[in-house]
């Protein structure tokens, strides 16, 4: 299946705003996941699938609503309802092969992109979209498939580390955001590892599996460039963003985000060229051993063709051969081979190919 | 013939905004078909091509104009002349060799592009002009030939599907625009699959059919790519637009067009990058080939010539030579024969080459 | 001759603004052809070259002066001093390696570009400077020789086509850039459908004629890519220029000169692309022949190298050789010869080399 | 290990601004120096770390603290706590994997870049992260390992050479920044001059090593753009930045210290090309060698081979066979085999082989 | 010694502004040629360097000092203190490696720039630095060695012509920076002369020295494209620059010469990828010439190799072997060894080798 696009056909004619499941089916229950805090109270629950979802954003705190697994788009679409989404985002979050981006609207701002996680098993980057609604109070998240990625930040609130349970839904939207974009560094940085020790592999020796481990790792960086290059579009967007939903003093920490997919964004560059060096370097390695290969063969025919010819001579049977019956023939046919050999032998040190 | 460039040459030293037909006649008969809507009502219509066109926009809800067939320059003009087209657009609509653009006009803006479609069958993209002429109260097409593309949006109108029959002629301009954008995408998947499917077949088996895939779907990313990278950047100037054709209500569809048309810039670019590195692995891959059989080749002779020099020695006819006449000559001579084939064994074993 | 730049080195040292003649002498004589018309009047005239130039641009309509012929510094300076151009204006109409650009003068635009031609002949194209000087009511002309490429303007006018006679000086310098950029276009079709030629013979048939058409080619449009670049440059700049010179009606017609101009820069970057890939193509058709080549030696060599030994170890004189006295030795040495050579043809079968 | 990521990993999960050290441990101990000065005064002194740090900013005069060694993040946290630094400054400074960068907050500026120091033996570029904190009183510097890159600075404050006694803290920061930058380019200038020292060896001689080292510098090129890159990009933000903190008696500075930084990228991309095009002669070089083995190769053969076949048919022992009967026999023989060799080479010369 | 960087070693750790000497000496004596001139008086004179130099600007007209050999700082010091200039010019002007700029004091304009020179002797372009200083009513130039580039500009001023006795010291800067440029094209051209010589070379004869004359060309190449592109960027922003020292009537002689600047960066790139393209060609015709190689060596081994064996099998002393003894067994076996040679010849021709 073409890996860099995801089946759009089934979408082809459906009107805009259509609430759609386009994707693969990765779990098999919808699951919601609740957080309501405020700098004194916390409470956390897990939503029953069945019950009709009466709740509404409280007036003050955060309520951070996650939930997992898109395939059933009713559900997902009542969710989103309740928070008075646009179709147009309830489209996006449903289709999930969507370009990384953000979008302003009246009262939430829509960030859709994509968490990678780099299986070292297999050597393949497995991605998973993700869509954050931050609203003045709430944040909903959307993920295709459970997963531990945002564990750390449920940490943090509860055990109120850093200043998380005394600031905004902005801080927390950055909060995840910031563990989405870390993932990205992990898993690039664990790519890398492998990218680099390639290294001595291809000058000592160029074999073939080499060469397929280079063609995977560059489509994966290639992949992950795909992926993280409009992920740093957006939050320099975001970080430009004149909107009250990101408070002033959340910037600070936009900015921090900035520079770190900044950087993301530039080492896969760097791999993606050490990759083509790689490359290159094969080649030129395949090429020196074609030469040693041929330099091998052609000191053995350009030595021993003459000798053999020279041999081919006296094995004649002509009558009249004066030399076949000097008594020492045999001897000086033997001295002349030698003198030929080494003959050729220094002509290949001169050339430097012994 | 040139395929990244239509005939101009028919064009040379006519005035500009001639009413002349260039390209090639795809259809026989020139065909309109009508729409005209408003929330509750709906009207289609077959215009007869015999009858004088004498209808004139409507004064509320839409009316959509679908013109198919473009070789009958005096019909084409006399529809444009009805809905007061300027005669810059309507040479751009009769020339099919146009560069996708928008252009705004005092009543109308003008939009040019490339239908695409993707016949898998002879692996080529097929490309069809299409402009889309957009009123206050009318959406105008003209395409070169007939096709179903754009029954979705038909069904949608008819069915009341969607907000389309409850928006305005701009919100049509963008359902027709996003049809051919989601054509794009489509079109670039079912060949981003057949490319893909390459990958493997280069490193396991680097035949030449394959060598004239990659030239085959580099030439089809190269149209590609022409042809959607100025319906991107025109799509961009739309979204920026500020005109009153294009109702505040529609932007966040336009925005969304424009995402998608982005995405789709990004995906062939990508697939360009990805049949480079093909072509590079397949290079590197005749290399190998290349070295696996020089190997084959150096140790056969590195082993048999010196060998067969040493028979050579003893078909000689010398009358004296002493070796020839004692018992064990003969095991002997086979004995060196064999100690110097392991030798040269020996040593292609170390140098890896066995 | 260095194609790329014309001989700068005679203007080393001059003071800027002087006026002297920089260029190959291509005609014998320099001609003057003038037009004045206004809606309903036309006058043509050739003007006389011994007479003194004392007419005056027209009050009303619009004078067209075309100058063929640059090699006479003097009588050029002495039609540019009548209109009162600026020295520099005169250094580079004389000067005819200058770079396409247009340049703002208080009183006139002065626009300097190429004329191209592609020779079909020879494969190559060729160009000529073009000035144009556009003034309120007149505009002028300088070619270095004589050619039909006006000539459908000229014709339009005499004829009354199209808006040229009711529009001012500003249309018909519109009209003048318009066939030059129709030409640029003609030029590269023709050349694109020679390179799109080429695409059979390099996959089938990589012989050395089609590397040097490539080469030949690349040349060409690195030329052409060369011209029409700056040429699109300040089409762009005049489509954005807020002078009086150009009067409002004529800007839809600027606009699609730029459509015109930066299609034309855009084809000519897809032939690079194409030829590069063609030089790529062309390189691994030379590998895999280079392949199969290697292959028949390989084939041949290991198969027959071995035969040859035995056939020697039994062509060597030893007394005692137990195997040359059997009676069916002859025979069991065939067989062995044989069995030989199968093992080989199978082993080279599998490893899909024949 | 991933040279071009530092270990990330371990923050994975971290609030922002948590005082954690990431980085490898270079120092066993953190030492502080500090330097007061104004024009007439200066105090130097090395911070005793058991006693608590409670010094305040001067009122007048420009104090620099220097840490070095990061390892410590509760004492390296007090002392930014002191100054009254920022959260996410604090986390920057201990993590040593920052990309270059500079900061505006309330009352300082953080830069954070490389310092750079070519390790000639190991052709190696070493790298040390440095944190410089400019406020309006006071420089902090924090450094992993000690050195003597500021040396020259304390000397020049010490001995009152040029303008730093009379200046503020910007010029000192800038006296900073400035030699580490001089820094950069002496490490480029270092490595350029055993670039530009390869050359010779591959056109001469293109060994394998010569391949290694055209590698190897590759990837200190790459290192040192990567790193110098983001450097010149915060120069250039300075150069443009309107704050207080850096007065208008040192934008001059500023800017000189830009053209530096600029000028050590373009070095580098000079570098890099020209490596680019070292490979590529490097691998024409190989293929040129390539070529000579095998003419070598051929002419032996071609020569011999046919020879070699003469001589077969001779040695065959056909019964009747009448050429082995004539007298002259064996002279004609060597005579044939004289003029086929003479024809051989003959031919070799006529394609300039020989 | 590194080309693309002037040491820089040498002032690590000097104060910035530092008066020293960084370069080469390449004269033994520095000289001073001084010129004051109006539009009715010129006085000209070259200064004591013993004497003080107590000379003030003038109050009109223009004095220009062209001051050659930087070697001895403090007569170079001495001079722009008498001018006023700021430090940081002073430690440009003496530091010969500097990157080509432009920089704007309170009453004068610094421009540091390369002439060039190319020694078509050794192949290799000369470059020495100079900086030109413009005031209200003086020029100050610095070169690195004596030379006759401004012989002309000094000749125009001798003899009144063109405007510049009548303009003012900005026309002069202009005329100076005017003959630089002109000298880098006339530098190019010669160059581009040599290179595009190579063609034919190439492509019908592509020996080791087309090789290294390639790398040469590049190396060149490079060095211009380092020079010429900050020099052109410094010449836009000049033209861009509003300041009182460049008056309105130099305007147009600025974009002249920025024209002229863009010119040559562009003719640059074109060489650049021209040689490149060289590259490509002169690999691909290697290639080519292996696979002739390879094709002779093939076609007569692949021919000899089978006729040797059956002539082998012939020569074996089997006692019973029937075909020895037949009457016409020798010229059967002749017949069978070219029915052989013609299949063989036949296969070959099929395949388009002979």
């Amino acid at each position: 299946m073409a890996r860099f696009l995801k089946k759009k056909e089934a979408s082809l004619g459906l009107p805009p705003g259509a609430a759609v499941f386009i994707g693969e089916q990765k779990v098999s229950e919808t699951r919601i996941k609740s957080m309501r805090y405020s700098p004194t109270e916390l409470e956390e629950s897990e939503v029953d699938l069945t019950a009709p979802a009466s709740t509404t954003p409280p007036e003050e705190g955060v309520e951070w609503t996650d939930i997992t697994g898109l395939h059933d788009p009713e559900r997902v679409k009542s969710i989103c309802t309740r928070f008075n989404l646009h179709p147009l985002t309830i489209e996006d979050i449903l289709h999930t092969g969507q370009r990384p981006k953000m979008e302003e609207f009246d009262h939430y701002l829509y960030f859709v992109l994509k968490m990678l996680h780099y299986d070292q098993e297999n050597k393949v980057i497995r991605s998973e979209q993700l869509s954050i609604i931050l609203g003045d109070s709430f944040v909903l998240t959307f993920q295709e498939q459970p997963g531990d990625t945002f564990a750390p930040v449920r940490e943090r609130i509860r055990k109120k580390r850093g200043r998380i349970r005394n600031s905004g839904s902005d801080y927390l939207a950055y909060a995840l955001l910031d563990t989405v974009v870390d993932n990205y560094i992990a898993s690039i940085e664990r790519l890398g590892e492998e990218i680099e020790d390639l290294e001595n592999e291809i000058i000592t020796d160029p074999e073939r599996e080499v060469l397929e481990k280079i063609n995977l790792y560059k489509r994966e960086i290639n992949y992950l460039r795909k992926t993280s290059r409009p992920a740093r579009e957006f939050i320099l967007q975001l970080s430009r963003l004149d909107n009250d939903l990101v408070r002033d003093s959340s910037r600070p920490f936009v900015k921090d985000l900035l520079d770190l997919s900044t950087q993301s964004v530039e080492i896969i560059e760097t791999y993606r060229d050490v990759l083509s060096d790689y490359l290159d370097i094969y080649n030129t390695g395949v090429n020196n051993r074609l030469n040693d290969i041929m330099r091998v063969l052609t000191i053995f025919s350009a030595i021993f063709i003459p000798l053999t010819f020279i041999a081919g001579i006296y094995g004649t049977n002509f009558e009249y051969l004066p030399e076949l019956h000097y008594r020492y023939s045999y001897f000086i046919f033997w001295g002349v081979l030698l003198v030929i050999a080494a003959i050729m032998l220094r002509f290949f040190r001169k050339r430097n190919w012994l």
